[in-house]
């Protein structure tokens, strides 16, 4: 395989190279040091062409119908709306074998060939913290390459929302219609997050039930405070299989975007997420150099043991464990 | 002032000495360094004789009317049940002269004249992290003092409501009935850590909204998932001026323990907790080392600025302050 230079990468990534676009994602997913250095020199050659984009989050549990409601999305962005887009996926608990989350391109036949999308699956391990930040890497090079529409799914199960929505604009969360038990299985506090809910798979002889979730939803939403820039989260249906309501959440998109644009927080809220994300990525490397320190381990386990048991308080423990890092 | 030795203090509050608990606290809540290493051993040697409490937290948003349900509850559980209260606070922003929360007993004026209560009001001044951390080990001594209802106040307008979460077995949330809009001024998320919900103020007069409201909590709840024991949280209504309901939420929080105690969710949590606040403790040292570092401060403001105007990615920002902070 040919090896590319820096600025190979740079140039191939602006030019919409989706083969170097791929090889420079594959590096930044590496754990090798060499690797990690050169994805890290791309990623500062393409930031300046970075940020033009819209960013999406999309949620929900496993049978929602996410893929084809992706797909759908996807189609009509691009067809209708002259867009092209870019689909990641934060999903930690994802193996390619598995055949999760997008795990499988075949689910998006449509859209995985069509020129103006550009789909890639989770990586395939590592931690939450490693994942995330491979995928708002991954972000930077997207939009360098000319995507404009950045969407990033993720799993209704846990942390991932939080780190998918500390790096969107825009957080989407689709819901099946049921009985009172709708949100089975998503996790506490994730509703809140939601810019929008879509009642996926409001088909011919489900739409009634659609419509009762919706105004259910509206309720329940109609509780929570609003939002700083002022935006009530829309309730609204979608049958991702027969193409309706499709054109609508992108209305909802759309308009969100262009309201929190007018009052200046896309752009506040952009720069909160870096903050956000450089203090985060301090943590992480503290901890990285912390928790992975060998000679640490044992000593974490059995004050670990300590303080379950009551032996020791917390905060005596931690000291003595820093003060044993320090010294080292 | 009578200086009195480690073993005088340990004595003192398993004996139920008033004066040297509060005194041992005030160490507690010293910054400085040879306080601090007092206030250690002496949790230390209270801490064999801790953990037989009910640990309750409480929040609502100022107006809800707190401290007069405190005052309430508080007297009901020494009166009825038996038992000896400790009465404490988180509310990082608070400080004695501002008068805010918890800062003028007087507002509970039979209970703190009660001998089988005690109440101390927040520490004056900190971050969160510090006085979390104060209020996690005065919950220590107030054990070993032998106060067996621990009752924590809060304020719900911030990440206050997790810290107090993370260190007591039930979490009550205090609300008014209101037009639609009762959760105003309550953070996201808060809700969805409470064990009950309790819509105070239902007086003569007010009892109509109040049940309506309780309704409609009730049907908000129900979207939310099941909590881990299948406990599922109580919406019930109080009127702490008339003295009225309060032996109902008594109920609720008798069952939520003995339910929880059953089957072993209780003592789960607990140790959950204590690893929970050993890894918090590890955070706040590894950030204070880091974020305490002088050398660093003008470097991370200069990463902070080049961040947000997309000038370098967050994780190399980080790697490169990493390197800097180790070095030193």
């Amino acid at each position: 395989m040919k090896k590319y230079s820096t600025q190979e990468f740079i140039d191939g990534i602006k030019d919409g190279n989706r083969m170097l676009l791929s090889r420079a994602i594959t590096l930044i997913e590496s754990a090798k040091p060499e690797h990690q250095d050169k994805a890290q020199e791309i990623i500062e050659g393409c930031l300046p062409f970075a940020g033009n984009s819209i960013r999406m989050g999309i949620t929900g549990v496993p049978g929602v119908g996410k893929s084809t409601f992706i797909e759908s999305f996807g189609n009509y962005v691009i067809k209708e709306q002259g867009r092209k887009l870019a689909v990641l996926a934060v999903d930690p608990s994802s193996s390619r074998t598995k055949g999760s989350i997008l795990g499988d391109k075949t689910r998006m036949e449509t859209l995985s060939n069509n020129p103006d999308a550009y789909i890639r699956p989770t990586p395939t391990a590592g931690s939450l913290g490693g994942v995330a930040r491979s995928t708002r890497e991954t972000i930077t090079l997207c939009e360098a390459a000319g995507y404009n529409t950045i969407l990033i799914e993720t799993v209704g199960v846990g942390q991932s929302e939080t780190a998918v929505h500390s790096m969107v604009d825009f957080f989407l969360l689709l819901m099946l219609a049921g009985a009172g038990d709708e949100l089975q299985g998503i996790k506490r506090g994730i509703m809140e997050m939601a810019d929008s809910i879509v009642i996926n798979k409001a088909d011919a002889g489900n739409q009634d039930a659609a419509k009762r979730a919706v105004s259910e939803y509206k309720n329940a939403l109609h509780l929570f405070p609003p939002t700083e820039s002022g935006w009530i989260p829309r309730v609204t249906t979608a049958s991702a299989l027969e193409n309706k309501g499709i054109k609508e959440v992108w209305d909802i998109v759309d308009e969100f975007i262009r309201h929190n644009r007018a009052k200046g927080y896309l752009e506040k809220k952009r720069k909160e997420q870096s903050v956000y994300w450089l203090n985060e990525s301090i943590q992480y490397e503290l901890n990285q150099a912390f928790y992975g320190d060998k000679n640490l381990a044992s000593k974490l386990d059995q004050y670990k043991k300590d303080v379950q048991e009551g032996r020791i308080s917390s905060y005596k423990a931690a000291r003595e464990l820093l003060r044993l890092f320090r010294k080292a």
